[in-house]
């Protein structure tokens, strides 16, 4: 499985997302599922993938290719954050078509999502959401971020802590404490944790940061969370149900 | 959809069950997901139901009508909780052979699951989860909960509290907090909670409780805990990622 995470804040955007693929339980590797389109000053785009890794890396691996919109604009010199989801969108739909039909005759999925977000030129940000029918939804201020894959049990810090206000600094906090909580119930999320963080109206990655096995700060995080959810728990009174 | 979690430890066992249910968003109504067959100081069988309500419902108004198992015994003189389990996964069965088929032509799902765990006689304490094929698994003491439902959102607090030697109390204050964190991700498990406590070797219901809106316990649970995870958060170092 997969975690992914992405957040619009006013400060700007956070993308994290583990990196734990797995093809049975012999074959368990890691793979970035974070991928950029960067040119300083001009264009911040970030994806993150979820679901089978030869549909998302094929559907990617179009964008880089140079495959192009209707109106004839790459990943590289369109100019909308939207042109770019309908781009990666159509990509997800023209991989699944050469190759779900073949999937299918193996009872494997070829169900596949991504998160794309960032900036173009003088474009405000933007987040999209992209399903694996090749639709897509955009985040707003009320609703200002997305997950895919293993999505539950990281959602109540997140729902509890994130506003469209929230600091970059704490957002990305609590994305680690969302990750934290999911590897916790969920092997199937595992470290190294990519974390990027784009400054509003930078256009270009502010801190792009990949969280391994014993880093000194995710493991405070992991310890001090622990102990602290657990003295909030001892600390709550007991019930008198004596009636 | 439901959420639902039983728990068996060392003191006795926890059983809590919301009571949602929705068939599309015109159709939400309250229906009671936990049923008891007791007969004190002979056998407390508790049962918590998930998926399609008039499956459940079917299976348990077989129990309830004196389905028998091969051995000719029904809920109220079977002398072990493997037969329970094993009387309730046939009448899943039995209420899906005759169902289902008409449910498929409706594009409706026959799903579903029970938790069925308590003392009969003088066996020792057990708990069974049953799936929507009628097979079933037991809880051990390495893994001494199931869920049922909408079960991902609730089960970190379950992961980092609960193991065979928590006490009645703290487990009963575990299973709230595990509501709240579900209430607040997912609007389709709601209010009121049924709680049932039961002491080991008692062989009658200790506590049953149905917890509704404005429930003063709850409210402050509800309360403290969500400023206790802020509090917790807001005290997490700031990462220093200048390198």
């Amino acid at each position: 499985m997969t975690y992914g995470v992405a957040m619009m804040l006013n400060a700007g955007m956070i993308f994290a997302s583990d990196s734990r693929t797995n093809a049975g339980v012999d074959h368990v590797a890691s793979f970035r599922k974070m991928r950029l389109f960067v040119v300083e000053g001009n264009r911040v785009i970030v994806v993150l993938s979820s679901g089978n890794l030869s549909i998302t890396q094929g559907a990617l691996n179009l964008l880089e290719a140079g495959k192009t919109t209707e109106s004839g604009h790459t990943i590289w010199n369109l100019n909308s954050m939207f042109q770019a989801a309908q781009l990666l969108g159509d990509a997800l739909r023209e991989v699944r078509e050469r190759d779900a039909g073949y999937l299918v005759q193996a009872n494997v999925e070829s169900f596949a999502s991504f998160v794309i977000g960032g900036q173009v030129q003088d474009e405000r940000q933007r987040l999209f959401h992209i399903y694996s029918e090749g639709n897509f939804i955009e985040a707003t201020s009320e609703t200002p971020y997305f997950q895919i894959g293993e999505i539950k049990y990281g959602k109540p810090i997140i729902d509890r802590v994130i506003t469209s206000r929230t600091s970059l600094m704490d957002a990305a906090k609590c994305v680690l404490v969302s990750f934290d909580s999911t590897m916790r119930s969920n092997v199937s999320v595992g470290l190294p944790i990519d974390l990027l963080v784009y400054e509003n109206d930078s256009l270009f990655v502010g801190l792009q940061r990949r969280i391994v096995e014993g880093d000194p700060y995710f493991s405070r995080v992991h310890k001090m969370w622990g102990e602290g959810v657990r003295r909030v728990f001892s600390e709550l009174p007991n019930p008198h149900w004596d009636d």
